[in-house]
């Protein structure tokens, strides 16, 4: 069995995590690499998720460079696809953002938890679509 | 809806991991983070994944300390489970350990691709359970 890569376009990324889901999220924090699951939501074209503020992924991550990945691959089949993006984290501050974001971004999956939204600045989105051959 | 978070033990997280299959390595590179998904398997107790030697991740990730993440997330149901593993990358050099690799480690998904053996040397590894309440 072979695969075959196929390069998205920056359009085809837009669309593979429009409906937000599950993604992961990379850093460069003081002692290394960061990385975590999070879900997230698409508001005006930028990726957002939730942080809880005193955590190390919450304190860590405002203002640094990000990439962050989303994507639905079949190990068996060896097919499916990914989304990377990168650009930088900014911590939401602004109340009146924060208050549109808890309609429009996405919940937590425990309530109470990641009060504090992170946006990330996209400077470019690439990905791949795998096929099976 | 509301999900409890679990800690996953160290054996719980070796056994989640243990079949193998679509993981993510982030590493800080000379210009940031880098993160990638991979296809892997579980070899003596470390995570091994292919790369291709000529390319920004091949060149780029040996000797570097790495976040290895595997996940099962369910994001309508909120529930599943992740595991990530902290760790130093190496580059597989030996003619014997490559051989043997090429019997026991992950195949690439493309024929003729990704020719070099990355070995995770296991640092720590951690993991949460997810369960929809």
């Amino acid at each position: 069995m072979r695969s075959v890569f196929v390069d998205l376009s920056a359009q085809e990324c837009r669309d593979r995590i429009a409906a937000g889901g599950v993604g992961r999220v990379a850093f460069c924090g003081p002692d290394g690499p960061e990385l975590y699951p999070v879900n997230f939501t698409v508001v005006d074209g930028h990726v957002v998720f939730r942080v809880a503020p005193y955590t190390r992924l919450g304190m860590g991550i405002d203002g640094r460079p990000v990439v962050f990945e989303v994507d639905d691959l079949d190990a068996e089949r060896r097919s499916g696809w990914s989304v990377v993006v990168k650009g930088t984290a900014r911590a939401v501050e602004d109340p009146d953002e924060t208050a549109s974001l808890r309609r429009r971004g996405p919940e937590p999956w425990a309530p109470g938890q990641r009060q504090q939204f992170v946006r990330v600045s996209t400077l470019r989105a690439s990905g791949r679509h795998v096929v099976a051959g």
